[in-house]
């Protein structure tokens, strides 16, 4: 079949709106009909040039909401009507690492997806002069239309909005998942959230909905604090107007009779190296976990005295926020649906697929908090 | 009265055997007449003045065991005649750390034993003319007789060997500790551990004793592997023989159908940051954890690509092996009364206090693993 797509032809470049080949499902994959889809910085990463992985010609997108079309052989757990959330992390339930019951990072199609191929090796994806077109993080949701496996799909509920739930695909799961899943906040924790973007909105509403005392931001831009206040934030740090952030955040949670400071838990959501050390060392002696979410330049390195660690501090890190996408994603989209979890102020841009260059630079100017692609 | 102590008049001097002034026990406190303590490479670290935070003259040692010779008022849970082993991590189980149950650094006299002062502020020691002598790390077990918090004494059964159980009073802790508090450990697990000196054989016999089915022990010297075998140790691997340690052990470990290789907990004994770096990145995609133990050079840090924390590895250090050393210490005495921790084979050499800076200089050629001075 054919279909639309938004193509990176080339690192640097703007997407190109064309028409591509489609191939069906193959043995254990399923053919969707994407119908909607967010625009996440690892998109512009890559599309940008600045992702050394990056492949070319690549259709991008791995936050998306569909319909399932088809399905391949062997495929037992999905049919043509289900509605669907791909996941660039998958779930298989068979690998090491899904048995291990310690890890999200499934391994099963591992190799495949990080060379932009489906599992049998080959692109489903062609250019119509037969060009083969990289997948993109097992998803390439910048498509009307898209090839996945079985084990990469959430089956989410029907009454769904799909220009809301796909921001689970992503930017949600991974700031909420961080909180809940990988560090583990308890009730009545302190809190600092490095970077008040997307995900860091995200991370403040997980840590809301885990019930933390104290829910510190920071961010170099006094706007973003409203927002963040929104969703749950109840302190602000501005590093460009303090002397020492690190000292102003174990200043503001000096509660214990010992007056030692620190938050118990921190997140860095900028993947600017620098700061993955400050959420690090303001985070309490002892026992503070500080989770790296961000994604750093190529070649970038965290640093920090072993004393930090040796201290009691603990440092960590999460992709798509700890979560098993087949068996969390449909949770997330319950809580939702029942209010629970915030999405709807977060979109703040729908776009039309020919709109799509224009998504990035909103991203740019910071403009937006997410942008969806509605087919 | 008087006792009599190896002091440490100057940074970088062998220390001095010497007739010291010992106040008797004030509030709170207790005098130890100390029966042995070890040489502990922190003793050293501080002697030598490579210590920033080192002060002099002071009275070193950290690593004893001896009986309770008097109380001072206030003191209820120790006795005349009580053996007991100082602790440089009191366990007061009332400061918020303590009551944290998350850690066992307890609050409780750290500024004022970071000075080497009592929790009054002063000293116990003196010249014979009346100079102060600072406290170590709250002990000072080179001395004869020793002043210390009731907070920092556990007390131990009676019938235990002071010339062994002193190693408990740090390195022995220290290495099982880091396995079984800190990195919780589970049998089958695998685990590599760099540095085979005797922090590293006792990290090898926690292993063990956690049932651990690998267990490989890096260093640069091979003379080293046969004293680890008898730890435990199953695998050795030697940095100065094969191309690329980390992927030496990551081949190593290829045992599931993914083949991804990469121990489940890896443990740094070197103090080296370059190290403790291997030490994390040849730990397992998805949840490897790797725990720092050894103290590293002033302003030294450790790095390494967030990627590696992005992918489920985890970075963390233990003091004191995570042990609270009121409630654990009488229980690793109690191990090692029933033959489950190991101890006489570490015990290299056997010292008067006379000879305490020869015990330094066995442990600068590498032929003490532990050496012990008996008063
Ligand atoms: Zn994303
Ligand atoms: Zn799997
Ligand atoms: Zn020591
Ligand atoms: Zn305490």
């Amino acid at each position: 079949m054919r279909t639309r797509a938004a193509v990176a032809l080339e690192a640097g470049k703007p997407l190109e709106i064309m028409e591509v080949n489609l191939e069906g499902p193959k043995a254990g994959e399923v053919l969707i009909e994407v119908k909607a889809t967010g625009l996440c910085h690892t998109d512009e990463f890559t599309r940008s040039g600045a992702d050394p992985e990056g492949l070319f010609p690549s259709i991008l997108g791995h936050e998306g909401a569909g319909v399932v079309l088809e399905v391949g052989e062997g495929v037992t757990t999905l049919k043509p009507g289900d509605h669907v959330i791909p996941l660039y992390t998958p779930e298989c339930r068979e690998c090491p690492s899904c048995l291990s019951g310690k890890t999200n990072l499934c391994t099963a199609i591992r190799n495949t997806q990080g060379q932009g191929l489906m599992p049998d090796g080959t692109t489903r994806f062609s250019m119509l002069d037969g060009t083969p077109i990289y997948h993109y993080m097992g998803c390439s949701t910048f498509a009307n239309h898209t090839v996945m496996p079985e084990i990469a799909l959430a089956k989410v509920r029907d009454d769904a909005p799909f220009d809301k739930i796909c921001y689970i695909g992503c930017g949600v799961t991974t700031g909420i998942g961080a909180v809940i899943n990988t560090a583990g906040v308890e009730i009545g924790s302190t809190a600092a959230v490095f970077g008040l973007g997307g995900i860091g909105l995200n991370v403040i509403q997980g840590l809301r909905m885990a019930g933390a005392d104290m829910i510190i931001g920071v961010d170099l831009n006094d706007d973003k604090a409203e927002m963040a206040k929104k969703f749950g934030m109840t302190h602000f740090v501005n590093p460009s107007k303090v002397e020492n952030t690190v000292q102003e955040i174990v200043n503001l949670t000096k509660r214990g009779a010992d007056q030692i400071g620190g938050v118990d838990y921190s997140f860095d959501a900028t993947g600017n190296v620098k700061v993955m050390r400050d959420a690090l060392e303001c985070s309490h002696r002892g026992w503070g976990v500080s989770v790296i979410i961000g994604v750093a330049p190529a070649g970038a390195e965290i640093s920090t005295r072993p004393f930090q660690l040796v201290t009691g501090r603990v440092w960590k890190g999460t992709a798509f926020g700890g979560a098993k996408g087949r068996t969390d994603v449909p949770k997330f989209v319950e809580w939702y649906m029942d209010g629970k979890i915030e999405i709807d102020s977060m979109i703040t841009h729908k776009l039309k697929l020919e709109e799509i260059n224009h998504g990035f630079d909103l991203m740019h100017e910071g403009k937006s908090i997410r942008a969806v692609v509605e087919f």
